[in-house]
């Protein structure tokens, strides 16, 4: 009944024993070898296109790395309330980026729409420079609320987004849930769509510590060597990194993993859902459960040995708030959650 | 007709004849002189307290440096939505801090409250180093928006910030005219209420560039020094920005000055009051008058040679909407504004 | 014939086999788990005090976190001409430390004395803040130039870096090396010898990815936590970090493979020096063997399929220079390094 | 007897004058003034060419504003090892760089030369991102001991540096005297030469605060703007400071202040040199005089009233050391130093 994150399971053994193989000879240090171009064609071959592709071992670095090669020091960059790089990655970005800002535009919805980034420039000073521009946007596939964009929703927000000169960074920490989700082709709802950068994160869906910066737009890239080797992400071993990858695509492995924790979260929901006084906040589209349930259930659930979150009172939903005795807490399901801890998680909350 | 700022206008002969009176002789540069030890001890006079003084040029310059001794590159200012710090000095807050972030706390409100930093910590996560920890509350007297905070009010915003462990500055760029708004002592508004640090401007209120922050908590002006010198804000000729704050305070002439201000745009507001269709939308407590008034009637007053600025509408107070037709527009007086610019701009407006 | 880099093979067995012991079950992400703890147990046991370790995946990251723990951004760094730091590190320890500045105080030396901080002292100029304040020495155990600092040259250089007022930080990239060939416990040339903070690397001697910050004045870890989330180099799966430290140190593995890489470096030293027109640069004391030999053998060497570096110039020793014809090259022995490679290596040079 | 530094004297009138006649009217704020604009043309007049210019108050903002738009934060400057940006502005090129490295390539020298540069790539490692690169050059005219780069100099300078890839800036702290010295255009050893970016003081020779940033290459002022604003170094009453260039550059003022200075160190150098037991360090080509002179001479000089700065032993020449019961000092005449200070001075000293 361990549903506190997808990062604190280990490691799928497909991924280890990539790592296994990649144990033998020598190479050349930094990234310059052959398991590091071999994962780099198997990004190429998932996205279906050209492409530059770095590794790094945590997603703050990805995404941190990433929007210091979207925007300058005095620019702004635009996301969502809920936002990983806005609540849970400290000052990553602000450092990264050599003391850019964050903006968050939405208040209270689980997506970003283009609605969202009108407002905002509707009411933003161009005074230029005594204003910050604002000049990428961020966002989550699949959202920190577990809220997973459609190929269309991503193709409008890219679309505004570029009306208003900014670049587009899609944090994909649960990017592969967010493919097995939709059923569509990651290409679909990356570059087709008009990404520029993603985080693709393998960490919380099978490997040791792995996240790859993927430069759909490779002119973004250009300073992004200089920027990893002197933020300490240049891994001297690279072939441990790239093996990882490599082990997690290979046979569309990343995706399978992806389905089991999907489809635990959708057992879970409908589990939950038929129990008195329990509400779902927001539908599950991927591995996240967002719970609305009685103070007193949280607590037999915790006597009961359960891990899981509570979670801010501003991830509700709009119009949504929590009564006298309620409590919001967010439960996420992985590659190895098994079948046995949904049925005793609901037993216990269904008491 | 002039207000467009008050920074559009010159220096006072009194500040100017200061400059030239400590135009003779050697002295050491770099503040090392006696002209500034004067006027640091003029402060120490004004505030009736002991204190750290230190002259820079701008108020970007004395806000930031003044929030980098306040807080680490990992922390958190507070401050309001309207705060010239967030929305005027491009990233200098993060600059300075290397990296700290911003947070606007108000949406609508004229002035910070307790209530506003209770609501903040409510939501804010306290999972540390993940989320960032507000550290500092910086507030503007008189505010952004016109308002001035009575004692009792800094007094109350001061104890609920220190309750959260946080250091309180004051950006006191319009800080004489709400000093001659409230007709108390500057202590009572400043270290008496709780304020550990300012930014006390003279260059809005007759000085050519001069502009002072004020350390009554003595112990965070500890790296001060180091700080200024490295942002090239340590001036070698040190005594003529002394100077300036000599002539500016000598005989409560910077309150002189303020007044005049002050008097001046209460005349404005009392003027355009009387106006149909127009309406005040803040009451008028020190040198700024904001409006809502006709397009077609703004127009006039810049056809007629007005000068003024076009306001964010997010300044608007709360439940206060534009109509169709209506635009929202700020007015500020200085100490050379004339009754025959009142006169004038009343007459062309109420047309 | 692989002499590149140490970091050019790949993880031990033993390091490997403990990554896959910590792949079972749940744990708390971040370092909250019981494989971190063992690992930092491990580290108290190995340096036989108590002190504060924290794991990170590259040497840039272990030396520049370490050293922004030590200095302020006005500050400066005391270092070696060679140090990894100053000239393979890109600008991460500027980077970190918010822009502190590095100093080379040797030129030519094979390792720092305190003849070279006394010397430093004597010309740095002293009027703060306009000139920079040393506040840190750092200096690598063993060197870049493969020499081994005693137990009383570090405390001897400690001893005078102290009395300017500086902390210690000592670049452990190849600590384990530097053990081996003293014969003397890890305290001795670190804590009892003045070191404050140290970066250990497993990386070039058989883990993944795996270097330890390490603070015997664990005053000085007091920011480190934040600075490591802030710059992306928190782990969520921290176990697999720990683990591979584990494994590393368990029944003195660390100093059995790198006893085997310094022997392995006296071989190749041993076998070299009977060859005529090639010179020993430095004393061979650990792994690295510095090389003047004529061009023409190494393009004999690297046409037989050998590989290593040029090296840079100013790595020579004081007073030794190259003669017409002459190349300077560095040799790295590692964990893997075979006998044969040795023979081989020897062989064709000597041709 | 004022010999401490040019910056230790005030204002000419002519200057002040200026800034009197600038405090009438209105004008926008933040440098958008016809003073501002008469003042860049002035410069334009001044140097014969397009150019783009700005206006800040001290000469380590100067620099280090200039010096950020050349490099990268991952990148290196390189300068002479008494520059001031080196020395005497803490680490203000670090800060506004973001982290880019100062590298000394000279050790006694008076000037940089080509053959500097040509060392200095001898020995870089061009293995990057791990090793920094050398983007720009930086030299002082006159220089920091007192020397003149000839046209032809700078020229050969310039190419070289060119020949390397660098932007060129020049540390113009004492340009008017370098001008003055050389009876040139100041065309001639700046643009013409080969210079990208200039500092141009005007406060250590008249003007109250007043330094202009020129970009001689407009390409590389493309993100000035924004810097200089968040660095907080964007003045609201810009007149004040387009006025002190005025009246510095108005008929050849700044020149005659110049030749004035230059003369009268002139004396003071021919003065000195009929004195047994005094040396000149360095020939005396602009207002800065090195001595060498006996420790006994010195304290003679201090208890007779004269103020004067010890120096740096690095500062002196090749070759030369000082003897036992020698000190070596520095003397800055300026605008405003007297025949009778010369002959006072030269009085004690040979007593």
């Amino acid at each position: 009944m361990h549903f506190g994150s997808d990062n604190q399971t280990g490691a799928s053994t497909q991924v280890l024993e990539m790592i296994q193989k990649a144990n033998s000879g020598y190479t050349h240090g930094y990234g310059e070898d052959k398991w590091t171009d071999r994962a780099v064609q198997a990004l190429k071959d998932t996205f279906e296109c050209d492409l530059e592709a770095f590794f790094v071992v945590t997603g703050t670095a990805a995404n941190a790395l990433a929007l210091s090669c979207l925007v300058q020091p005095w620019e702004t960059v635009l996301c969502h309330h809920q936002a990983h790089i806005l609540i849970d990655e400290s000052t990553a970005p602000e450092f990264f980026t050599g003391g850019a800002r964050l903006m968050s535009i939405t208040k209270r919805a689980g997506k970003i729409t283009k609605e969202h980034l009108h407002e905002y420039f509707r009411l933003a000073g161009t005074d230029y420079p005594h204003n910050t521009r604002a000049q990428a946007l961020s966002f989550a596939q699949s959202s920190e609320l577990g809220q997973v964009y459609t190929p269309q929703e991503i193709t409008t927000l890219c679309a505004a987004a570029k009306h208003y000169g900014m670049s587009i960074h899609m944090d994909g920490a649960r990017f592969a849930n967010a493919v097995a989700a939709l059923d569509c082709t990651p290409a679909e709802i990356t570059w087709q769509a008009g990404v520029d950068v993603m985080s693709l994160g393998a960490t919380k869906n099978g490997a040791l510590a792995a996240e790859a910066v993927i430069f759909f737009n490779t002119e973004l890239a250009r300073k992004y060597r200089e920027r990893r080797k002197r933020a300490g992400h240049l891994l001297s071993k690279g072939r441990f990194f790239g093996a990882q990858f490599i082990g997690w695509l290979e046979n569309g492995h990343w995706l399978d993993l992806a389905r089991h924790a999907n489809q635990l979260a959708s057992q879970l929901a409908e589990g939950l859902s038929a129990i008195p006084n329990i509400r779902l906040a927001w539908p599950v589209q991927a591995n996240e459960v967002f719970l609305i349930l009685p103070k007193t259930t949280t607590e037999s659930l915790e006597a009961a040995g359960a891990t899981f979150y509570e979670w801010y009172p501003q991830g509700l939903p709009p119009e949504t708030e929590l009564h006298k005795g309620e409590t919001f807490i967010r439960l996420v399901t992985s590659f190895t959650t098994r079948n046995e801890d949904i049925a005793a998680f609901c037993a216990v909350a269904g008491k």
